[in-house]
């Protein structure tokens, strides 16, 4: 057995233990009946409908005990066969009417097998591991409600979720890695940082930027948009709303229609749609005059809110929100240039997630497959993906080939970052389009005077700037780097004999020009000089993690310096060297 | 009769005497129908139903040689009164039906006036002038559709408008800055400098902005943000769309709520409201955690756009739109804190419309009067339009005062800016509101520990970028100065010779760093190097209105020069003087 198959072996086992623990621990009072008990990523669960019992957290120490239990007895796990008509009269017999009906779901003639722990018998594909001493080391985590096959309109089950892994210290790793990610939740840091909040009134997934979170994602939005500026991009503008027609044109009615916010004009009757993406927007700038092969590749980006109608109940935070404000661009290119401009992207996302501090960087490059649903010329794909390929390649870029994984419209690169703690985010990507480019009837004349039809390459480096920020703000558990950092400098006074001094401190951070990564001239300081203890300035500082602290004393200007507290440094510095030194923090 | 009355009078007596010219030429052959004929600003017109007759703008020369013929013959304007009755008869028996409605309106026991030219009498309240050598010069200029009343479900008739003033120097220089205004117009500009575009599958009224055009909207907008940022204000950022419950809750769903642009989710089947404004959503910034007299005022600003649905018919250029972007700002204060804000804010106006040509303001002091409509503390705001005067004292402001012009929720400045030929236009505003604060409940602690509710003050120094701009590109006419400038400089090559010279230019410009009047570090030029004759290439650069164009041949490679040609100006300039001679380019 592979080792990835070893694993989801012992973690489908533990789900069987767990079910057989409940019930043992539960059958006497009423019927347990089981709904089904996967294994998943990083651990296992079961839906369990416990009637009219009321199960909670508190009770996985219980079960937990009883599982280890049996995990003691090491008892083997025992594969048995049995018609589908005597599998159904077992479900039924047993109460089990769940089972009954993923039985009545499966073909006439098919042989069914079950697994049996001790006196607990499962209907199940399986593979199992031998004995329940095999399982590896395990942590019950939660019960959550779900319904019966996910449909609302079904029974509410109890689905008790368990981690587990092969060895104890992966197991302790993973726990270690969720309390991390609890500290750092960016809704909790967004509270206490202000850098965001959401209001009853305005509605769910609508966030609201505070004067602290507005620079943070104008920062980084800057950044994104500096780094594409330097590569030929231009910006350009276009409106959030648009008249149907433009979705009709360009196809995504027909595949997107319904999920579209609708708009309607109660002056003049007419209906209109959110945007939800800016590739149509941007080609009608690319169509709005001639072009010729001189002009090409155009490189249009835009830093634009989209809106998405997403489920009330998938909101949370900025991880998913209904105003995605997306750092996008397209390129508009000949077909002979889409190496070229590929590579050129890539480039530009390597050096943002070098920047943040993500540069493990994985891409996953998309292709076709033999399905119908893929549009556009085999030759031009064939081409397409062998140059994104060598684009990948030229760039050193740590990737793996997905066959069947394409948009309908071309191949892409997808880019997975890893951030501080291990945890991997799907954020960038690199989309080449056939179709648009066809249904808008865009073209360029060429050298030869004909008209030729360019090829269309989305990319966004940030992704949404949101969801891009609930990585970010966890990434560095509030601790943003000196560049994008909302208040970069606090200077705390110690006592009043120090206006002059402070005056002089304050005049230089006037002056300081910060151009990198992105032009930050005028530095975000402020200056604390109440009457309040020393101890109580820098504790209120270090709350609200400003990356460089500047203290002044009576001692400092007699000695012409200031003391320098960095997040985990703390020195002496020299007025004289004061602008040299925050130039070079990062 | 005062000046302005007098000019009324010619200009109302020269809509009769259209009228009567037009009975003159045209009723042989039809019963011609007048509807009303009023003085307006710059001259005069009259709605006039030609039955089956077709008129058209080639037909005012032989109306207007009527009307002279009418003039210098010098009629008397003879005013005469009926019974209402009596005045009904007149209107039936002449088939007059429009002046049948009009007279059937009045009072049962009104006397009504007529004025009479030659043979021709007209219904009319006067007054005109004595007689018809009396009207001054005019030039009739369009006929356009017009409802009767307005309504568009009634007659259409035919507006014959024309311009009248008192003297031959006020009617040419009127005519001379309409022609200016024509070839100014920033529609056609808007074109030839690929400034913004539309398109017909995105809708009227949402214009796209080209690469050309959103450097000048963002170097605008940056700048107008910049000052604030000097100010105190900080940057926020909130969504497009709310639930209309915001609106509710602030009252502008009761004044507004059938101007909204409706927003529908198919997914969740909620609604929700596009924003025409950003006030509440500041205030729910504001009120997303406790505040206190220390972080008083708070200052927030956005450059975000607002929807509103205007009628079709209304939308033109980048003068009306659907989609406008307003630089909008939100200062929460205490009473005692509005005149120094005020201040703050007139200072950051003058300083605005001062760097963009337009010094030439004028100020409206909007007042409340007795009516019930204002709402809020009386003693308040008789103190807050003290404050307000002061503040325009202060700043040595040129101002006017207008009792019962303030919004009901306070009093307010509204700033009218002269541009270069001679037309006002209303952009900036300065609004006190006493309503908001109310409505949402905004507080903070005082030094007492007891909660205070702040004034709202609500500023837009440009009003909505799009407007701005369509005032701005026809204030400049095209010729922009040269920090908000899309292509700031060209550089022309005589012959290829000359590639390692330009290349010392164009690293000298790459490291040029401009900070006035806002950032703007990355020079935006451009090379044409085509082999190209130096006159087409100067002529292409000069169509394009580029305020800094740099010609670079052969000789002045030997004399380590560069030929600069500005719009009015052209000189050789060193090498070594580039630098400092660009960054004093206004």
């Amino acid at each position: 057995m592979s080792e990835p198959a070893k694993l989801e072996a012992m973690r489908h086992s533990l789900s069987h233990i767990l079910a057989a623990a409940v019930k043992d621990l539960y059958s006497g009072t009423t019927t347990i009946r089981f709904g089904i008990g996967p294994a998943v990523e990083n651990g296992f669960y079961y839906d369990i409908d416990f009637g009219d019992l009321k199960i909670s957290e508190e009770d996985l120490p219980k079960i937990e005990k009883k599982m280890r239990g049996i995990i003691a007895r090491n008892l083997p796990i025992v594969r048995s066969e049995k018609p589908r008509a005597d599998a159904l009269k077992w479900a039924e017999q047993a109460g089990q009417t769940y089972k009954t009906e993923l039985i009545s779901e499966l073909p006439e003639d098919e042989t069914i097998s079950f697994y049996t722990i001790g006196d607990f018998t499962d209907l199940c594909r399986g593979p199992h591991v031998a004995s329940t001493g095999e399982v590896g080391p395990f942590k019950l985590m939660r019960v959550s409600g779900a319904y019966w096959k996910g449909d609302e309109h079904r029974e509410q089950m109890s689905r008790i979720f368990g981690v587990a892994f092969e060895t104890e210290g992966e197991l302790k790793k993973y726990l270690n890695m969720l309390e991390e990610a609890k500290k750092r939740d960016h809704r909790k840091l967004g509270r206490e940082l202000d850098l965001f909040c959401f209001s009853d009134l305005v509605g769910a997934g609508l966030p609201m930027f505070t004067p602290r979170g507005t620079v943070l994602r104008e920062k980084l939005s800057d950044y994104s948009l500096s780094l594409r500026g330097a590569k030929g991009f231009h910006k350009v503008w276009t409106p959030h709303i648009t008249k149907m027609d433009l979705y009709k044109k360009s196809g995504h009615y027909d595949k997107f229609g319904e999920e579209l916010f609708i708009v309607n004009s109660q002056v003049n009757g007419e209906t209109f749609a959110m945007k939800p993406m800016n590739c149509p927007h941007h080609a009608q700038i690319f169509a709005s005059r001639p072009r010729t092969y001189r002009e090409i590749p155009i490189r249009y980006m835009e830093a634009t809110t989209d809106y998405r109608d997403e489920k009330t109940g998938e909101l949370g935070g900025l991880s998913r929100v209904r105003s995605l404000t997306q750092d996008d661009s397209h390129v508009f290119c000949r077909n002979s240039q889409i190496r070229e401009e590929v590579k050129r992207l890539v480039g530009i996302v390597k050096d943002l997630y070098n920047t943040v501090g993500m540069s493990n960087l994985r891409a996953r490059l998309s292709y076709r497959n033999e399905e119908e649903k893929y549009l556009g010329d085999k030759k031009l794909w064939a081409f397409a993906q062998k140059e994104i390929k060598q684009a990948a390649i030229d760039n050193n870029l740590e990737y793996f080939e997905a066959e069947g994984e394409a948009a309908f419209y071309g191949p892409k690169i997808d880019f997975m970052a890893e951030d501080a703690i291990g945890r991997e985010h799907q954020l960038a990507t690199i989309q080449l389009d056939f179709v648009q480019p066809e249904r808008f009837e865009l073209e360029y004349v060429n050298e030869a005077g004909k008209k030729e039809r360019p090829v269309m390459i989305h990319h966004a480096t940030l992704g949404s700037i949101e969801r891009f920020l609930s990585v970010f703000i966890e990434h560095t558990g509030g601790w943003f780097p000196f560049w994008c950092a909302p208040e970069q400098i606090r200077i705390l006074t110690i006592n009043e004999n120090t206006a002059d001094y402070v005056a002089k401190i304050t005049s230089l951070l006037d002056n300081l020009a910060l151009n990198k990564p992105v032009v930050h001239n005028e530095i975000r300081y402020t200056l604390d000089n109440r009457n309040e203890s020393l101890g109580k300035k820098i504790r209120e500082a270090v709350d609200m993690k400003i990356p460089c602290i500047l203290i002044v004393g009576p001692k400092d200007v007699e000695a012409g310096e200031v003391s320098v507290r960095l997040r985990n440094d703390e020195q002496k510095i020299k007025l004289s060297d004061l602008a040299s030194f925050i130039e070079n923090l990062k």
